[in-house]
């Protein structure tokens, strides 16, 4: 059976698949809508994007379950200091208050974006807003790699991962969408609960070793992943086991081998975040379906060196 | 007398003003309306382009007064090669045949911009799109600094001057935006005939040294412009002389006192085309009045950082 939501992220002959990192987070603000904008404008339909939950429980484009200090300003134009409030613990109104145009450049986070742009008056979406948005029949070809975020002091709790999932199903099925995303996490527990809640939606399942976590210097998915350690080439295997359809691999994380074993098993494979040039070299090398970038066009200017394409005609 | 489109591209305390160059060339195809419309997105409503007239009279917003081979694509889709046609000799139809979504990073112009987006069907404006767009009320704060390229076959002859500066001008005030553009060039005889037909417009003056000319690697100002070797502090006299309001050199030609001399004189500063991190921080610090630039997100990030502005609230 074949998913259309997974072959729109599926390689080929001649052929890599681009995703849009949050939007473009090397070009515009991470997980805005303007950034969601730009890489449809561009031609690359395929968004990859994290969705937490509100108090109120609205399902809310950002990344962290906290609210992340170097991109979110408070109603005086000033950056988050001190404990980031999280995510849950506020309203949609509420976190609609903070402006998440700009990038705090003082911070380690944003000085890895020097060329961002910078914007005031920019809010954190809902996930309505984008579903709204890739609804029009003009991004009829536009597939969503919906991110799954779970607050680590909850994520063991069964009812907290049964409403997460249920609510976000919940919108993306009003929006009559279903077909057109892939439900994407680190979180191995959540995405069981995800193949029973909607097994016609397919898993991605994010993987990362630990000995390469450290490289990115964000959240990471230490606590909800299974423990790879020193075993790279069994993480096809374990992915096809749980039930994925799409392997999302951190790019350094990823070798010949366990390549190889991953289109035996039929999956298709999507590495993540591939933003320097000689790591999108590599990744095409390796004939990965799709990069996943912050750098969408830089990908496509390799690609179009190559002669090679991103998008079936 | 005070210019609102002169005042637009002034700097002052904390204000540097950022223009977009060619839309923005380090992220979209260059002159096209995705990157005008990419640098309105960003709040970046200073707009810098080129125009040129083809054989049918009508402006066109290209760079070249020939097709530009590493970035103009034929139909079926290669890159021209052989001795590149010249816009004035085909009609507006004839020209639309051709593909400007990508470049040729096979080419030394094309290694030059390597995260610009790559997309297909993207034809060369014409100047009434560019003026159809921001005559939109919502970019009521947009301005236009109009390059005139000039054909230097035929660049000494007066008649051909005067209908390529009247074609132009009539189109801005077929839309009543002569209030917002100012009329911008390397060819000092050109924008003599501008301020004859234009009186209410204000000229902008391009420079380059000869001996920083061949750094930029494109067609340049050498046969059109006054000889400045070896006297860069004069040249801001020169302009105001000529009747220029700005003054638009090339950035590696600014120093602090020609910088100092042209404020003496009143006039507005705009430096081109500065894309690098260190040569934006020079620039920042010769508190220049603007910044042109392909990669109108740097600047912006940069000056954010610095807790600087680039518009006034």
């Amino acid at each position: 059976m074949a998913f259309p939501q997974v072959e729109a992220f599926r390689g080929g002959e001649n052929l890599i698949r681009v995703v849009g990192h949050r939007g473009a987070r090397g070009v515009l603000p991470e997980n805005s809508m303007l950034g969601f904008d730009f890489s449809l404008s561009i031609g690359v339909p395929l968004l990859e994007f994290d969705v937490v939950l509100t108090a109120d429980d609205i399902p809310v484009i950002t990344h962290n379950h906290r609210l992340h200090a170097p991109s979110f300003r408070d109603a005086d134009g000033r950056f988050l200091s001190g404990e980031e409030p999280k995510v849950s613990s506020l309203t949609f109104e509420q976190i609609r208050q903070f402006d998440i145009g700009r990038l705090d450049g003082h911070s380690a986070y944003g000085q890895r974006f020097p060329d961002q742009a910078q914007l005031d008056g920019v809010r954190v979406p809902r996930l309505k807003d984008l579903l709204d948005l890739v609804a029009d029949p003009k991004y009829g070809d536009a597939y969503l790699m919906l991110e799954l975020k779970s607050d680590p002091d909850m994520a063991h709790d069964a009812v907290y991962r049964e409403n997460l999932v249920g609510r976000i199903l919940q919108e993306v099925r009003a929006k009559g969408l279903s077909s057109r995303a892939v439900l994407h996490s680190f979180d191995w527990n959540l995405l069981e609960e995800c193949q029973r809640q909607a097994p016609d939606m397919p898993s991605s399942y994010l993987t990362q070793l630990p000995e390469n976590a450290d490289e990115v210097g964000e959240d990471s998915s230490k606590s909800v992943s299974p423990d790879f350690r020193g075993r790279p080439d069994e993480i096809p295997s374990m992915v096809k086991r749980a039930g994925g359809l799409l392997w999302c691999p951190y790019y350094a994380d990823l070798t010949a081998e366990n390549m190889a074993r991953a289109k035996e098993l039929g999956l298709c494979v999507a590495v993540w975040t591939v933003n320097e040039h000689e790591d999108i070299a590599r990744m095409i090398d390796l004939r990965v379906d799709a990069i996943v970038t912050d750098y969408p066009g830089r990908v496509q200017r390799r690609l179009s060196d190559l002669g090679m394409r991103w998008h079936v005609e």
